[in-house]
């Protein structure tokens, strides 16, 4: 088939998601929200979240505005970056903030819905809940692919350069800055939204559930309202804008790739920018089939729900991958098969660390038991093998991912192994990597689903606990919940393994717009090793002996030093971002305890707006420096370091972020599934010692997992991207 | 002078810091050592840490026995590694296995005559404790360079080579390997002992103060004798053994690095070679000096007692800066203004390490106090607020070591910053790297007598509650021994920011294995960019293109995951093994104040042995599993990936187990004095809610700051000694 004809299936393939998006949406509409009570909780709950959202994009879109004047005044006013990057940046934001604000509205409707079709059954409530989260993983790999065609679509109409490689490179790069807008917008997402919602959780959990000793989500809690209210705009708004970023990012850090390991050869080279893209829209179509495929019976634990959605999950892979073979066979793309066993490879790297994200924070299994039985000695036993296991659960990923970074790379060069290294080799086996992170992330239309369920059915049972239902709901839902904790920990494990594929994808991607930079300023030749060398045919090998990027370069150390450190800080920066605006809603809510008349009783009316605000400002005013510290810091360090140091700094980040986003999320995980598996009656059950060691856990756990942890991975991504957009900058001025 | 003639210098140096080790521990053992109870529980102290002593090594021998065997047998049976490699390996174990005993013995009798010494002033208990504490700092300097010295007359008269130049190649590179017997020892050291004495500390305050009720070292908790024996066995023997690796491994790797960096030149070849010792003898001198200008007054608080430690660490360290520049002077080495400048770099890097360690961990300072607070809202928010201030706190000091990096190798090429990267540059800029790591260490007489002084004065305020002296005596402790925490913590600052810069050296001594591997195995020459390169005249640059170590290279970049995870597993697992041990001493506290009769009224007596028991089992069965890990993971990464491999994992490794190390330590060190400043009567005091919860954040920094944390920097060396003694391995088969 024409190679330009198989493209119109990427846009068909986005708007299809769409389409179902839409429908899956109607669909859960016509259900009925359920009593009065219900309906006026869920309103509350929803208005909250449409405030903050409306006060984070506005914060966002300053932010925004000052970027894009600065890219503006590059590209017009010193003419040193191509004109689309402005527009490009802005789109990017654009539609990672309205994927994650589709999800949210969604996720509102959802919840309320969801609890009272688990008056029902667990089933009902369980496919009503997914097919809403359907909706977000929908929107979301529909809105990326949609983004990507149309923008393919422009700029191959508009740009003119030397040549039809030349113009595919500059359209592949210019659209990476689409991807920077993207992680923008994710990283002030997930950083406000984390913050949100763990202050708001922290401090609903410490005064209701710890001092007052009222259930979760009872109405009497001043902070209840503004605790569901962050479940949507963290876990679904956040994640959402996230996972837009990750799956564009690596869609789009691949076709770079493509187009410069095929420089020479501009048949060949639109294929490779096609073949992401291409398998990315089969695996919407497909993940589409495997979310019917998910449903299950009344009386079902959790290791039956799991394996309901394992079966969704793995329905959608078997049939991915034999579509990827199927599609770059058709393609015609050059070794076609060692591409597709790079891509099964990402696939099966995302289901090795699906699985053992399961196996460490599921309360199936042994390790999250043991943090569980370890509260029976208190808390502070509970965070001691709650780090043991978070920091020894890293191993697998790790492992898997540097396995995967070397057999997709071998597949990419039909395993000539002794000549691994040559030039053309490296940008093949780079380009095998990246398309690994798309095998990853083809799943997400239905991994996503799976993942943004999990705040519905939180939202779910704390409507039912609010709108004082039946116990059995609120067991039902609290089944749902558990199982959402180890979909949202896979979900994170997709995100990151993606994260640090599609990293290593972007340092090739930096390296070509570090030659354009070199062009820029004038500079044609290089001198390698005595030879010289035209830039614009400058290898990755050849760049890396010009600028000494090597491990025995002080300025590379010094980088991987800073870049090391720089997750760390991160970190540390949202934890205690989370803990000062805890404490101050806990201080809140002690005051409202205190102060207003009969509110314990249930006679007096708790002001849960004056706890939205608190969460609301707080997380404003705490999620600017982190966020700007990641922009500014590639930015710096080029200046100081120049090229080794970037690159030095990339790859320190990545290797110490990689390991800790997955120590957090997962230690967060198994700290919440311990708590709930002591709740199940096991140590002692609900009230006991043990029990409130283990609270204590998930509260340590709960900005773990879904504040500095998740945002991590966009915090990689996003230094790479700024560096990529910034490189000009550096080549033309660097201090050593 | 004659360089052979200053040569003798170090012996001397050596020596003197033995004698006045022998004439401080004479002088303590001159003191009384109070009542007949305090002398019986000091006795009970005393054996129990030996009798764990004698236990460890036991095992220890074993594996040194097999890994000597092994060496044998490569050195005589297949003649691919030098014959004097297994001596070499077993003195470097044994010199620092007789450091930790020395240090401990001392410990163990001092504490007691501390405790006795307090009863009549603050000051003298100090002084006491300080110049015990002594003994170990210059046991550890004095033994170090007594080793290193011998070896080196040995070694010179010994060895027959081609060329005067390869000989000291040759010297230098098997003394390294006397530096890997110290690291596996202290690993070993470190480890067991971390467990061992945070099992029962977790233990003892887990049962004793928080469920029973009773004080620390109360006489009626069973575990109370375990407790203060692992202060002994872990932060005392431990402690000696790391630093005695950390102050060796520094001085043979930039000694190694002078004998590559100055090949062409012999003489200069032997005054780089001298440099780093000559440096340390000096330091010895005026670290004795520096001691003897520590003292305080009565009421004195924790600021001016850390002013009194910090006015004989400044003098040293003064007096040394000055020293260094005659001493390289009058060994008249090329660039010696710049070498003393590099020295000087690392010094200061040091000193500021150390006052931010205190900013962060001392609770004079807002960061700790703000832990403290946190406690009002239970242990939950202690414990993030913790982590946040814990990640925080790794920026300043990787910021400082990434400039004294860049800095410390600039000095070394006299800021030849247009070629920094040439062949020549790079080796005589890792030697300054090398020798700042040597100057940062030139204190250690000093710093590791503040350092040892800490568990000293910890049992001495067991002591004194155990012997029931009056408590006035134990708030005078309790002062010092708040005081022996930030001590500690700016301890282990020191240990982790030496061993980064130590293990960059390291990694070109593994190049120059390599290269004798490479010769061994009938590679003279290798091709570099189309280049023949004779092998044994590679340069650095020269090596990294023929491996292709660069960071675009999928092998470096696997090797870097593996790195980096290795840091996170190996806390993982001592996490894991604390708590496990803990656990059972819970349970077995547990059970004898439920089976003892009288137990809790004082009138029956506790089983202390039992406890003693456990904590040496648990210790025993758990250090060996992460420890073998540390030595199998990069003969396995080597074996797999090759030397890019191997570089790649040991960056990582650097990287994330340097910034994961400052973490940890800080961490604990924060949460521990968090604790005291509420028990000084802040938030409520002493059974207050607020202080329930810092000791919830208390117990869980003790594996972070006494087990997992402070391995770390030893980890990161290890990995790098066993990579150059196994290079001759790599080089000959590797898969990919």
């Amino acid at each position: 088939m024409e190679t330009q004809t198989l493209f119109y299936i990427v846009p068909i393939a986005a708007l299809t998601a769409l389409g179902f998006a839409w429908y899956f949406f109607k669909q859960m509409m016509k259900e009925s929200e359920g009593t009065d009570l219900m309906k006026e909780i869920a309103s509350h709950v929803r208005s909250g979240a449409m405030a903050y959202l409306r006060q984070q994009y506005r914060v966002v879109l300053i932010v925004f505005v000052i970027l894009s004047i600065f890219f503006a005044i590059l590209a017009y006013g010193f003419e040193v970056q191509n004109p689309w990057v402005p527009f490009a940046f802005i789109t990017g934001g654009f539609f990672s903030g309205l994927a994650g604000f589709i999800g949210m509205k969604t996720a509102t409707y959802a919840s309320g819905r969801t609890a009272n079709a688990t008056r029902q059954s667990l089933d009902s409530g369980l496919k009503l809940a997914f097919r809403s989260g359907a909706v977000m993983g929908l929107v979301v790999v529909g809105l990326g692919l949609l983004d990507i065609s149309v923008w393919y679509i422009v700029l191959n109409y508009f740009i003119e350069s030397i040549s039809e490689s030349q113009k595919m490179v500059v359209i592949t790069t210019t659209m990476l800055t689409f991807g920077m807008g993207a992680s923008t917008q994710a990283l002030f997402a997930r950083v406000g939204g984390g913050i949100y919602t763990k202050a708001a959780d922290v401090g609903a959990d410490l005064v209701g559930k710890v001092e007052a000793g009222i259930p979760e989500d009872d109405p009497r809690n001043p902070a209840t309202i503004a605790d569901n209210v962050g479940d949507n705009v963290g876990d679904v708004a956040g994640m959402g804008a996230d996972l837009y970023e990750s799956y564009c990012g690596s869609i789009l850090a691949t076709a770079a790739l493509g187009a410069s390991a095929f420089y020479v050869n501009p048949q060949m080279q639109t294929k490779a920018i096609f073949a992401p893209m291409l398998i990315a829209a089969g695996g919407i179509i497909l993940s589409i089939l495997g979310i019917f495929v998910v449903r299950t019976k009344e009386g079902a634990g959790m290791k039956e729900l799991l394996k309901s959605l394992g079966r969704g999950i793995n329905f959608s892979s078997i049939l991915i991958a034999l579509f990827t073979f199927f599609i770059l066979w058709l393609l015609k793309i050059d070794n076609w098969l060692g591409i597709s066993f790079s891509v099964v490879t990402g696939l099966l790297a995302g289901i090795i660390i699906g699985q053992s994200t399961e196996y460490y924070t599921s309360h199936s299994y042994k390790p999250t038991q043991r943090i569980s039985e370890s509260g029976k000695t208190g808390p502070a036993t509970v965070i001691i093998s709650g780090i043991g296991v978070g920091m020894i659960s890293t191993a697998i990923p790790v492992i898997t991912i540097a396995a995967a970074i070397i057999l997709s790379f071998l597949f990419a060069i039909r395993f000539d192994v002794n000549n691994m290294l040559e030039a053309q080799n490296i940008s093949m086996g780079l380009y095998g990597i990246g398309i690994a992170a798309v095998g990853m992330l083809s799943t997400l239309g239905i991994t996503l689903a799976t993942d943004a369920y999990g705040p519905i059915a939180d939202n779910a049972g704390g409507n039912a606990q609010m709108s004082k239902l039946e116990p059995e709901v609120r067991k039902r839902t609290d089944v749902l919940d558990a199982l959402g904790n180890t979909t949202a920990a896979t979900g994170k494990g997709f995100a990151i393994g993606s994260a640090a594929l599609t990293a290593l994808a972007l340092l090739a991607s930096y390296l070509e717009e570090i030659k354009i930079g070199l062009v820029h300023i004038g500079q044609t030749t290089i001198d390698v090793a005595g030879r010289v060398v035209n830039v614009a045919e400058a290898s990755i090998p050849d760049l890396m002996e010009y600028y000494q990027v090597t491990l025995m370069n002080p300025k590379v150390l010094a980088g991987v030093f800073l870049g090391s450190v720089m997750a760390f800080l991160f970190c540390g920066l949202t934890m205690n971002a989370v803990g000062r605006a805890a404490q101050k809603m806990v201080e809140e809510v002690r005051r409202q305890f205190r102060e207003i008349p009969g509110i314990l009783e249930g006679t007096g009316k708790p002001d849960y707006a004056k706890c939205v605000e608190i969460s609301t400002k707080g997380a404003q005013r705490e999620m600017l420096f982190p966020s700007i510290l990641a922009i500014v810091v590639p930015v710096i360090t080029g200046l100081v370091f120049g090229v080794s140091g970037v690159m030095g700094l990339l790859v320190g980040g990545l290797g110490s972020g990689f390991v800790l986003a997955v120590f957090m999320a997962n230690a967060g995980g198994a700290w919440d599934n311990a708590k709930k598996y002591v709740e199940e009656g096991n140590f002692g059950g609900k009230g006991s010692e043990a029990h409130k060691a283990n609270v204590v856990g998930d509260t340590v756990g709960d900005p773990f997992k879904d504040t500095s942890g998740p945002s991590l991975n966009i915090l990689i991504k996003l230094m790479s991207m700024v560096s990529i957009v910034m490189a000009g900058l550096t080549v033309a001025f660097s201090l050593i």
